[in-house]
């Protein structure tokens, strides 16, 4: 970060500027308010929330997508049950055990599935061969990232479906939506439409021009009432949430959240179109996965590209809200040209 | 909050605005860093509290002071162990059950105590009746909290002959400092003074002009090793987290923390002068608890006056590093009249 | 143990021999059976508890009280809820932390009442004052003990309005029925009497004959589905279960536990006639807290009378099932003598 | 278990009767001796196992295999780490979650291995590709299981080099020896020579003749004493503990544990002689993996032997200190025979 000429970020969306507009909310915000969720700004979640998604919801404000995705599950999930996830999801590979400790030691049952999306066979793979007694830890719940650790998105059909399996077997339905917005760009549906059946969304902010704001929305409203409780054992109810719930306003506001995971999704298509059959999943979202030699990806660096290396022979781009359309470009080119 | 006359608020601290110079600090943090804490801001704090205190610390960012506490604690107590704490202290009272959480079922050990302050003999009160055999929890750890959750302070001998009975016993030490600027402030003391043998230091900022940030001080830096993979698995390692080491930075930059503490003090000095015999507790930080009928009580109220009731017969007011000198008098004087 | 004299034991019932019956029936189950709880005398537990209280019931053994206690409550208390009991009860008195361990951090919630008994006046004293907001534990159930640790006994009556409360505020109710044989054979009334509103039930064995096993029984058989799974998580499911089964099949023939709990209780009650106002509770089980001075309870001990000091001024014996008459008279001679 | 015939069992050891040596020593223990571990024969068992592995040792019973292995892993792994095991170990497959329990949410990071056993590299497969970060979870301990799920035997230079790994990269080492017996039989070995490097074994005796006693044995005494307060909070401390003590003292007196193994060990060859290459894994303990159509397995049902399918076209079967020689041979000539 110290180098004369300024990098060109494609680390991650999760190290993005906040966005101006979550800014001018936050100052707004800045009145002696009640404390804890008793402001204006947090009471308006679930209203707002049920607006967006067309059915009753309850929504929580939480700093990070590991205590979203934690607290809701824990809603679903007894000590002794466990969670179907990928076995690349988050939950399983990023969260330095959280699940474990929000949820009491219960287990993640890890599925395979292509791009790191899950279909009801890649699940009933898992839960058909556990034996139904108490030597084996039985499923609770799904969860299931949209858009995915691939950059991935499930389409309401394919959301459906889980939905169904879940339900003919007593599971819950999580979806981890730390890209929700770059699902739903990408999508072009009803916010609605891509949660039918699901129980709880991590609605994510802090990558798509938040600072420290993720929401818990419940379409099962009594679900949030466990997690109002589990949130604050947790140490995350903050006194001054109001600018959490400023946060997440703002990014409703005006659409905010999917005019900023537009514009990130836009940049990684200009990318992808120069990538040709490097590219090793479909780029739906905001996240290229890239063959590249490790020369080339010197080359890259070269020109200041900042990016992950995806194990030996490929890379991580991620686009952001800010993503500058020269750096894209830029890229794009640099690529092709390799 | 919705009449025409603003409200005089003495409700609580944790509600007060946050300081222009901790806004400033987090606008100067909003470029493209590292993520998680492996920015400049989150890397310097280590320094930073070693300077303050004149000895080698290990410090972490962390969201609230319940999380503080808890991360804290969590690297001193198994989850088979006890931590002694007064029987009216935050972490018994006011955290929904959180170290049963973080300290995966230990158990807290209740102490009595003048002014919610332990003396090493209300320690050993509780301490040496427990039969050290598997049936009776064991202590591991001390908790006090500086100022006191009824606004005294512990002097620096106070806590060195805590720390040496802890020493001598076996047990951790921490100090939970979600007022220990106002402790500071009120003893004119150095801040290594009055934290001799202490393991960790929740270092709150958040009720002393701060917006999301306390700072886990450990006095002995393995401690911090812990920390650190606890902090991440309960969900509390923020990706923009340069915006919570930039509040704590603001905060020990030029004193900030001890001038908004000196402040809210000498609101409460301003205040308890025209108590007399109604204060239960001497005022030693920004809390005052007074002996109030319930119509003494309702003409305060009468004059917007926003306070909590402490019981049947007594309120509870706090000051802020922003309560308004005109407010502070005004309330005196209204205390006088009564 | 080594003097030459044999001790005349009353230290606790939890040392006494186990009853021939017991080890008939023990021996008579040591045939090639089906592992874990598919043995025949493991299946029978539900319809011989149901027998027993008349209504339906569904049991699980277990190997200690303490596992029994903390498995029950397991089914009605959330990680985030709280158990109100009384300040000396064994759950919070005796058992290392495993409501704890076993509750995943829900707290002990601790009431005062005469005798180690608890009225609704003393659960609604605890429950009450506790703010209904998320900063606060939550009751979420009662675990009152019969025979009390006082040795004391609840009338039909007494637990019948407990259970009332219990049911008005939404509170599971168990009962810790260590002793639970020495009460109903001291209230001569049918098991389901003293047990309505009853949740759970720690139905003991092991302080009345048995050797290593105790029965949870569960009034609402809905709790015993998740019970089966916590037990074999907490690693208490014994592939050769069939010896627990036996043992607690062995006491409900021919009512061997009421037998046994009688010989007990009588031989306390011969000891208590000689006490008199020395007694600290009445003795309505198989314990007694006599006041004895140290040099009163050093000319016991020169008798070979064995037992525990209860603080500084008193003792506690206990008889058991198989306390010797011979014995049992010898000391109340020797406490009237003194 | 109703037909005429009497069923040959192969089902599993955990289902045998309890050696006529084990019950005399059950008898002969039924004094009334101090409670918990108090007794005699539960204070002679660290002397006596470490008369058994020739250095110093402190030893716990604990009434299951489940039991044993989880506090032994307690004393080793902290809540935020992990222990690598085999991915068919009992510990992830059978024990309904128990690790997640008593490990507080730990987790289990799965090797695969020849036999169900591993070696180092198959565990520095797993362990290599963690990142030294927080978002992983972190290897505490690694835990193998001697002899394996599929009854075969490490080798002492096979513990020794596993031993060694664990040792240079700071993790504990746990053997799960609910077949322990059954290994050393088969290896003709000092029991020492094949712990070598282990910090804590789980010295089964269920499956070898016992009734309800497992022996956790530490090689480093210091984690006893955290297994000890561990046993008490799991509800594992039994008041009449000497029972247990007992069953574990009988296994080692005379060296009825291995001589009930090599009983069991012998009839698995019987029948493993007539296998040929129908063994899907070596048979070097009392385990036999078979090929076995559904209609061979349906012939070898008809003549009583009862035994568990093993996934669609194979059989295991699990020879036990009492199997008789006749069943042994008419297996081995049934099998023969198909």
């Amino acid at each position: 970060m110290t180098s004369s000429t300024p990098l060109r970020p494609f680390m991650s969306d999760n190290a993005a500027p906040v966005h101006p507009r979550v800014w001018e909310a936050m100052r707004a915000a800045d009145d002696s308010a009640p404390p804890y969720d008793g402001d204006a700004l947090s009471q308006a979640l679930d209203e707002r929330f049920s607006d967006l998604f067309g059915r009753e919801c309850a929504a929580l404000w939480v700093a990070t997508g590991t205590a979203a995705n934690c607290l809701a599950l824990a809603t679903m999930v007894q000590p002794h049950g466990g969670v179907v996830c990928h076995r690349e999801a988050h939950i399983e590979m990023d969260e330095g055990g959280a699940p474990g400790f929000y949820l009491h030691g219960a287990k993640l049952l890890l599925a395979e599935g292509e791009a790191a999306k899950l279909t009801p066979d890649d699940i009933t793979a898992v839960i058909d061969p556990i034996r139904d007694d108490v030597h084996q830890v039985q499923p609770h719940a799904v969860s299931i990232t949209q858009a995915s650790e691939y950059g991935c998105v499930y389409r309401p059909d394919e959301v459906g479906a889980i939905a169904t399996l879940a339900k003919a077997r007593g599971l819950g339905l999580h979806m981890d939506g730390a890209r929700f917005g770059n699902a739903v760009a990408s999508l072009d549906c009803a916010p609605g439409a891509v949660t039918e059946g699901v129980d709880a969304l991590s609605f994510g902010c802090v990558k798509n021009g938040g600072m420290s704001a993720e929401a818990i929305v419940f379409f099962d409203p009594a679900l949030a009432d466990v997690a109002h409780y589990r949130r604050k054992r947790a140490g995350h109810l903050q006194s001054k949430g109001r600018f959490l719930a400023a946060q997440i306003v703002a990014m409703l506001d005006g659409d905010l959240w999917l005019e900023n995971a537009r514009a990130a999704n836009a940049a990684a298509q200009e990318i992808a179109g120069s990538c040709g059959n490097r590219l090793m999943h479909p780029v739906e979202a905001n996240e290229l996965f890239v063959t590249l030699s490790p020369a080339e990806r010197e080359v890259l660096r070269a020109q200041s590209f900042a990016f992950y290396d995806w194990g030996d022979d490929a890379a991580r781009f991620v686009t952001a809200w800010n993503t500058r359309h020269d750096d894209a470009r830029a890229l794009a080119q640099a690529i092709a040209s390799l």
